[in-house]
C-alpha cells in the first residue's frame, strides 16, 4: 500500500468502524484531495467502510479525464450535484448509517442531503478526515518542505536584488515577492502577501498599500508558497537602515519569545503551554498588551488548520504535526515585529521548514 | 448616500422588513465585503432592521485598525469568534427573530449560535445578500470592467512577445500569463488559469502540465483577474498554425454559438432560453454531446455565482446582471475549443467587459 491516499483511506476505515458508521460521505475539497489526490473544483467521495472496492467518487463532467488519472483504484461517478448523487447511491445500496462532515455541510445542504438519501440515517461525524490530517505523513511534509524553501529562495533573492529600497510601496514589494514564488515553482501565493513598513507594521493583518519604504523604519513580510496544495508561512521583520534603540528591544524581545516557543514543540506539551512559553516573556517585558494574537497554527492543505497554538487552543501536540510559532509586538503608531517559522514537531526537536535567518537583517 | 455599501444595506433592510425579521447575521465574508467593505479574512454584521444606528460589525484583533478605515459609521465590536459575539448581542439587545444564511451556516455552527443567542429565534434566511448581488451596481461594474481589461492587456501581451511559441510548456504560459495579469494590477489570478494544448484542449478543465505546444494544435486559456474583490473570465482558443479543416470547423461552429448566446442576453429572458440558444447552435451541428457543461454563470465577488445559465438554471436576466457566455466542442483525444466572454446584461444590447478579439487567431 505505497500510494499516500490509500493509507489514508484505511486510517478512515478504521474511524468509521470504530463508530459503528456504514460509510462517511465526504464533500468538503480539501479532505477530497487529502484521500484521493483528486484536485478538480467539484467532487465528493462516499467511503465505504468495507474498503475501496465498495468506495465511490464522483465529479462532473469537466473532471472526468482528470479524475480518472488522478483517483484510482475507486468507482467513478460522473454527476454535478456529487455529494447527492453519492447521498442516492448510499440509500440505493442500503446502507443504514452515513456520516456526513457537519462542520462543512451547511443547514440547507443538509435538508438537500436528506431528501437525496432517503431511508438513510444521517449521522454528524465532524473533523474524521482533519482529526487525520494534524499528523502529516512523508508526503505532506515534503510538499510543506518545498513550499518553505520556495518562499526561503523568493526572499534572499528579493533582498540580493534591492528589492526592499527606500522609496518602493508596500504593494510594489508584494507583488515582486509573489512574482519570485511564482517563478521558483509555487503554484500560487499561499495567501494575500503582507507587506507592512513604518506605522502599518503594528498592524498585524495589514494589506498592502502605496505607503513608501523609508529608511529608519520596520519592513515586515508575512507570505508563503503553495505547493501540491500545501501552504508555506512566514514572517520575517526587517529594518530600513540602521535600526534605532527601541527597534532593537522590541526585535530582540520577540525572537526571545518565538525562540521560547520553538523550545517548547515537543510531543505530548498541551498546545495552550506552547503559546503560554512565549507569552510569558513578552509579558515578562511588560509588553503582553501588544501581543495581540495566539502564537500559531497548524498549517498544511489549508493555510490556517488545528491545532491552534493559542490560549484558548485544546490538546497537545503528536509528532508529525505542521504548525507556526509567530509571536509578535505591535506598537500602535509606530511600529511592529513578528517573527514567524514552519516547523514540524519531532521527538528530538522540532523540523524547522522556514531556514531564512532570525537575526535582524538591515537593509 | 453616495457610499455604496451604505446603499446596499438600505437594500437589505427592505428585504429584512418584509420578511419580518429584526435583524440579519451576515458571516460570509463575500456578503460582508458587499455590504461594508471590509477585506479581513474574519469578521461578521448584524444588520438591524432599523438602519445603521443599530447595526453591529465584528471583527478581531489583527483587523481592527484596517477595519476603522474601511468600515464607516457602524459600531465595531472587537471578538475573535465574530459571529457567535453577534449573536450574544442580539440576545442582550433583546432582539426576537433573527436571519442567518442557512446556505452557508455550517449544521455544527448553528449549534453554536443558538446556544449564544439563548431567547432568540433564529430563522432561515438564506440567499437575501446574493439576490442584491444579482444585479452590479455602478461600483461593481466598474471593477468588473478593470479586471476584464487587465486580462485582455496580458493576453495581447503574452502574444505579442511570441509567449505561445511552440515549445514551450502549458505550465510556463500559465505563469507567464499570470505575471502578465499581476503586472497590470491584478491583485491575483481570479482562479488558477487553465492553459491546455493539442488533445488536451479537449479536457474542458485542465490544468497546466508539462505538455508542450505544438504546431497543428490548439492551445486553449481560460484565465481572469481579481480586482477589488471582483473577477474578470475569459476563454479564448488560438491556433498554432495553419488551421487545419477540422479545427476552422468547431471553431466557427462555437463562435456561432457564442455570438448565438451573446444575443440572447436581454433582460426578462429566461436563463435557460439563453442556455438553448447557444446549444441549439451546436446540436444542429450534430455536437451537442460535445458541449459537456452549461453556457455560462453568474460573476462578480465569486468567480461562480448566480444566475447559472444552463439546462436546469431557473429565473429570467435583469439589466445590471455579469454573466460569463461559454460555448465549447470538444472532441476528446483530438482538441476542443470554448470561446468566453464576461457581459454585462443591458437593456438594449449586453455590454462586452472581454474585448481580446474572437476571430480564430493563429500564431
Amino acid at each position: 500500500m505505497s500510494d499516500p491516499h490509500e493509507r489514508r483511506r484505511a486510517a478512515l476505515r478504521t474511524a468509521l468502524r470504530d463508530r459503528g458508521l456504514d460509510a462517511l460521505l465526504i464533500g468538503d475539497l480539501r479532505n477530497l484531495r487529502y484521500l484521493t489526490g483528486f484536485t478538480g473544483s467539484n467532487g465528493a467521495l462516499l467511503v465505504h467502510a468495507d474498503g475501496d472496492d465498495r468506495t465511490v467518487f464522483c465529479t462532473d463532467g469537466r473532471y472526468k479525464e482528470q479524475a480518472a488519472k488522478q483517483v484510482r483504484g475507486l468507482e467513478h461517478l460522473i454527476e454535478r450535484a456529487s455529494a447527492l448523487a453519492l447521498a442516492a447511491r448510499a440509500a440505493t445500496a442500503g446502507l443504514r448509517a452515513i456520516g456526513f462532515e457537519s462542520q462543512h455541510v451547511t443547514v440547507d445542504g443538509l435538508d438537500t442531503l436528506t431528501a437525496a438519501a432517503a431511508g438513510v440515517d444521517l449521522v454528524r461525524a465532524a473533523h474524521l478526515v482533519e482529526t487525520l490530517r494534524l499528523v502529516k505523513d512523508d508526503t505532506e511534509v515534503e510538499a510543506l518542505r518545498q513550499a518553505c524553501a520556495i518562499a526561503d529562495s523568493a526572499l534572499a533573492e528579493l533582498i540580493a536584488d534591492g528589492g526592499l529600497r527606500p522609496g518602493r510601496t508596500e504593494r510594489d514589494v508584494a507583488l515582486d515577492l509573489d512574482r519570485r514564488m511564482l517563478a521558483h515553482g509555487a503554484v500560487a501565493p499561499a495567501f494575500d502577501t503582507i507587506v507592512a513598513t513604518g506605522p502599518n507594521s503594528a498592524i498585524p493583518h495589514h494589506q498592502p498599500t502605496d505607503a513608501v519604504l523609508r529608511t529608519g523604519d520596520f519592513v515586515k513580510l508575512d507570505f508563503g508558497a503553495q505547493l501540491h496544495g500545501y501552504h508555506s508561512d512566514m514572517t520575517r521583520t526587517l529594518a530600513l537602515g540602521d535600526p534605532a534603540d527601541w527597534q532593537q528591544e522590541i526585535y530582540d524581545l520577540v525572537a526571545a519569545a518565538q525562540s521560547a516557543g520553538t523550545t517548547a514543540l515537543t510531543p505530548g506539551t498541551e498546545v495552550r503551554a506552547v503559546d503560554a512559553a512565549a507569552r510569558q516573556v513578552i509579558e515578562d517585558a511588560g509588553r503582553g498588551e501588544q501581543f495581540v494574537h495566539g502564537l500559531g497554527h497548524g498549517v498544511g492543505l489549508q493555510i490556517h488548520e488545528a491545532p491552534s497554538l493559542a490560549k484558548t487552543g485544546e490538546g497537545r501536540l503528536s509528532a508529525g504535526m505542521a504548525v507556526t510559532v509567530e509571536p509578535g509586538v505591535y506598537v500602535s503608531g509606530l511600529g511592529g515585529v513578528r517573527i514567524e517559522d514552519t516547523l514540524v514537531v519531532r521527538d528530538a526537536q522540532p523540523e524547522l521548514l522556514t531556514q531564512t535567518t532570525k537575526q535582524l537583517m538591515v537593509v
